[in-house]
């Protein structure tokens, strides 16, 4: 657990997803920027598919990884460029930073920050994608989601726009104007901090495609960071948009650092955790001060988005004392905790304004915890709930007065039929900011199948138009994910983020649908394998039935055995149909041949 | 595969269901008539919950199984006491039955039927549920749903019927009044064959609990009768509600009879696979006789409903020809092909009258077979696929004529914004008949996950009407389903149902969700398991953070912790509140202590 770790076994998971290579789009505005994506290449002459690719060079066959080093500062010049920032001097490290006493520091080796400096804000800068949007600047930035979002595909012909968006505006292709007009209206973000230089900029909103987030961190109980640093490799690799580091035990500082300087994802955290850390556990000497120090601690790493459980107001604590699981967010508690026992305000809400000002300098987008959620079907869309989401609202409007990048973060354990409800009325008393919502669950029996209750949640909330969904693994409520829970979840999420596009009627999702039941109807069995969110488990459950290479080239399959195969059929029909069978069941059909007309 | 099959070998699972124990409820009206259902022992004085039980005597630690001699004939008496049947020398089996030729005939061992009478309506009679319930009769199978689905839960106070029905009306208590009204509507089915005695009678429709089924069947690639049989008792342990027996290999018929004569749910069947088997796989050398013979020897057999794929008209056929995968439903396939290769219209729609009458005379109901149902995103809600259904909606008419019981099948593959549409037009074309829906998958990039693409659907649909869903395995679409992935495929789909009927406000649904949500409130480690739809999974998903059995009772979890744990929090706030807090934060509240009213 806490042992010394040696670098050289540091080792991630690297190589390009089976049967696909990246390709990177470049822009005309900004020479240089290479967008990366991912290609796959399909047989019988038909056209290549590209999809999003959260992967990061980690999949790039031609790139040298060594996350001793970490990744290449893509960012760098840009941010620079823009001559709003400043190289300083960050704050010293500490040893209640990684939570241990000073004899223990030396047991987690140290990211190497040699190379790296500490950039902010120069004194009346503000370097927010949300400040530049508002001036009428097209960021590297933006410019970067633009291409990365519409794929080039509004060159593809017979794109299926058709959907119900429900308010949603989706245009058939993404520009960087379009990007930064959204940004100036709070209806998405771009969370990069600029001490993240490293990070592939992604965008969060509904007029975008639908993004999920994936959560890792070690825990009191378990795990290293060796593991922390190749779960977020593995997250990202499956198609984790972002990456939340929820880490609560020691060496929170130094895993931290060896993510995010490997991580082509933002990194999102919940830094009343870290403070809690700090603090041996105990809530009530929680202060303003250590806080804020924790923010800046995190904002000088390169952290770009905050989970901030400001809503937790003192007055809507005993809202939560008659439901039938009180106060399941793990910050909620703590706060709510903190209140009662100093008998004040929130010290989140009453120092909101100086935390806006901290994010300001960094770009550190606000992910507006919702501590009051509920935690079971019967606790949903409760006074508190709704009370505390309120007061998200209006803190939003406190945020953008700094051009500080807001999201709101929803529940939780909700029964289909309030679903519409949350995200109604989010978009109304949150004025559109983007909505981030943990599944949700829409039942409380399955524990050990946790991710598919939230999936049908998150599908729902997500073509209602949810724009991130935090995932959910099969270990939720029970216990820690391993490696392949983590890829269960972010394969299960990554499902319900494409049916709510395809159900927006988002421009650039059906085409991998259509290609996918094209090759499985014309029994291209590789391809339907290369298409698949998981190439390698459909490959694997295909051969435990047909392990035989040949099987992969058979015109049939095991659900039905070579003499009796429906696709098959349909092709014969197809050929019947060609040989002018299709005017004879038409000359059928004048005659009027009813059966039942004596019946009716 | 073929190999004789040796019947002390033909073990399956036994077994009471951790922390619960079968119970029986008895009839007022029927006296002798047991009910069963399984009661969950909670800890700390709470109250027993129980739920719904699909398992047969197979949980009853009591019972003594013999798959040798088949389940007890539970329903033989109350069939024989309505006097309107007689018993007959049945159809004798034929080698072709078993698709074998006469010499592999003993190679599969053959259900001892000597002890079993075939029976059919006396002449003139019909002895379908409907027809009694017609003739304003309550039977015993309707008094034994209606004490099955009320679970006699209507005791419990406070239940919760909030939901949105979408136009469906559960009462607070089932009788079997409504039970009889229901089916005499034709807006519910008890499918309940009367040479199935064995079954406990169940009930498909909107205004009762969704139901789920599962799919089992020998196929020409492998499996064997052993196996199958496991497969059904199996599949029902974990909460299939009804089993489709989709063999489509050899010894069919001695398979299905070995699944008959031991199952506890009704068993459906598709029987143009086993006609096309005896025309060893040529489609066009299918005939209306060769049917119709396959019709009663499963009449006779016990087969509980029948998909029939009367829908599939000749003229319809070429509107399949543009679709991205043509048809996809094996038997819709094979109706296409024979209709277009004899220029004819398909034989089981000109027969459809004849195929009422032999199926009143066992009570077998229908399942009227979406055979152009759409294979993917792109083929959802066409022209095919509604022509169809409005056919189905006229065959519906007639087979009411004959008091035959209805169900309606659905698709398939439809993106969320398209479900509701396929509700709507099914209960307005087929009048209100049960839906019964593959899924339907939300996506079709999700091979190897394709429980949870269609769950994602079946959610959804069962909330807007459709009584039972056909369950969908990980394996769709790649390979045959294996042990673990019928457990998890039949766990999936009962998840689903249940956010359903908690969406629906069934007021039988939530008490479940609210002793589980309360149990893990507590802390009842042991509790929270077995509420759940499959505690061994939950159990072992625990155990592999925390093994240690103290765990177990620990007020403390893995994903927080010992020193850091918000439910333990939560109940410090609840004490907090109980000491006056709550007062004094009303006292804040009263201030109107607001921090942002200067920046308002």
């Amino acid at each position: 657990m806490s042992a010394v770790t040696d670098p050289s076994k540091l080792t991630v998971t690297t190589g390009a997803i089976v049967g696909s290579h990246k390709v990177y789009l470049e822009s005309e505005r900004f020479p240089g920027m290479r967008v990366p994506m991912r290609e796959i290449t399909l047989e019988g002459g038909e056209e290549p598919v590209r999809v999003y690719d959260t992967s990061g060079p980690y999949t790039d066959a031609t790139a040298s990884i060594d996350i001793n080093k970490g990744l290449a500062p893509v960012r760098a010049e840009w941010i620079k460029a823009r001559g709003d920032v400043e190289v300083y001097q960050g704050r010293d490290v500490k040893p209640e930073d990684n939570g241990v006493a000073m004899a223990e520091v030396g047991k987690v080796h140290a990211f190497d920050r040699s190379t790296r400096e500490v950039l902010r804000a120069k004194p009346g800068a503000n370097v927010s994608q949300m400040h530049y949007a508002k001036q009428g600047i097209v960021t590297a930035e933006m410019e970067y989601v633009a291409i990365r979002e519409n794929m080039k595909q509004s060159e593809i012909r017979d794109r299926v726009t058709a959907g119900e968006g429900f308010g949603a505006k989706i245009p058939d292709e993404i520009t960087g104007e379009f990007v930064r007009d959204e940004i100036a209206a709070g209806r998405a973000i771009i969370p990069a901090n600029i001490n993240h230089p490293e990070l592939e900029p992604m965008i969060i909103g509904r007029n975008f495609l639908v993004k999920i987030n994936a959560n890792i961190g070690n825990s009191a109980v378990s795990s290293s960071i060796a593991e922390e640093v190749e779960k977020m490799v593995w997250s990202t690799r499956w198609g984790g948009d972002t990456v939340m580091d929820l880490s609560t035990g020691k060496h929170i500082h130094n895993t931290r650092e060896w993510i995010l300087r490997n991580s082509p994802a933002p990194i999102g955290t919940v830094p009343i955790y870290q403070a809690l850390e700090k603090c041996d556990g105990v809530a009530e000497d929680l202060t303003w001060e250590l806080f804020r120090d924790t923010l800046i601690e995190q904002c000088e790493q390169g952290v770009s988005y905050f989970t901030i459980h400001a809503g937790v107001r003192l007055r809507y604590v005993p809202m939560t004392a008659k439901r039938v699981t009180g106060i399941v967010s793990r910050g909620g508690s703590i706060l709510a905790k903190w209140c009662l026992s100093h008998h004040e305000e929130n010290f989140l809400y009453t120092n909101f304004r100086e935390i806006c000002e901290i994010c300001a300098k960094y770009d550190v987008s606000f992910s507006l915890g919702d501590g009051l959620r509920p935690g079971c079907i019967a606790d949903a869309n409760d006074e508190a709930q709704f009370a505390e989401l309120e007061t998200l609202g209006e803190l939003t409007k406190v945020a953008w007065e700094y051009d500080v990048q807001v999201m709101i973060e929803g529940p939780g354990h909700v029964p289909m039929h309030l679903i519409k409800e949350n995200m109604d009325k989010q978009l109304k008393e949150c004025h559109e900011a983007p909505f981030y919502t943990l599944g949700p669950l829409t039942t409380d029996i399955a524990p050990g199948y946790d991710h598919i209750t939230s999936a049908i949640g998150a599908a729902m909330i997500g073509w209602y138009g949810t724009a991130m969904l935090c995932y959910v693994t099969p270990k939720e409520h029970l216990g820690l994910p391993n490696r392949d829970d983590v890829r269960e979840g972010v394969v299960t999420y990554k499902l319900a983020a494409h049916a709510a596009d395809l159900a927006k009627g988002h421009p650039a999702a059906r085409v991998r649908d259509d290609a996918l039941s094209k090759a499985r109807f014309d029994f291209r069995w590789s391809d339907d394998f290369i298409l698949a969110l998981d190439p390698e488990k459909a490959l694997s459950f295909h051969d435990e039935t047909l392990p035989a290479e040949g099987a992969k080239s058979a015109h049939f399959c095991s659900m039905c055995g070579p003499k009796f195969c429906s696709m098959k059929i349909t092709e014969e029909i197809r050929e019947y149909a060609k040989s002018g069978m299709s005017e004879m069941s038409e000359k059928f059909k004048e005659t009027g041949s009813e059966v039942y007309v004596e019946a009716e």
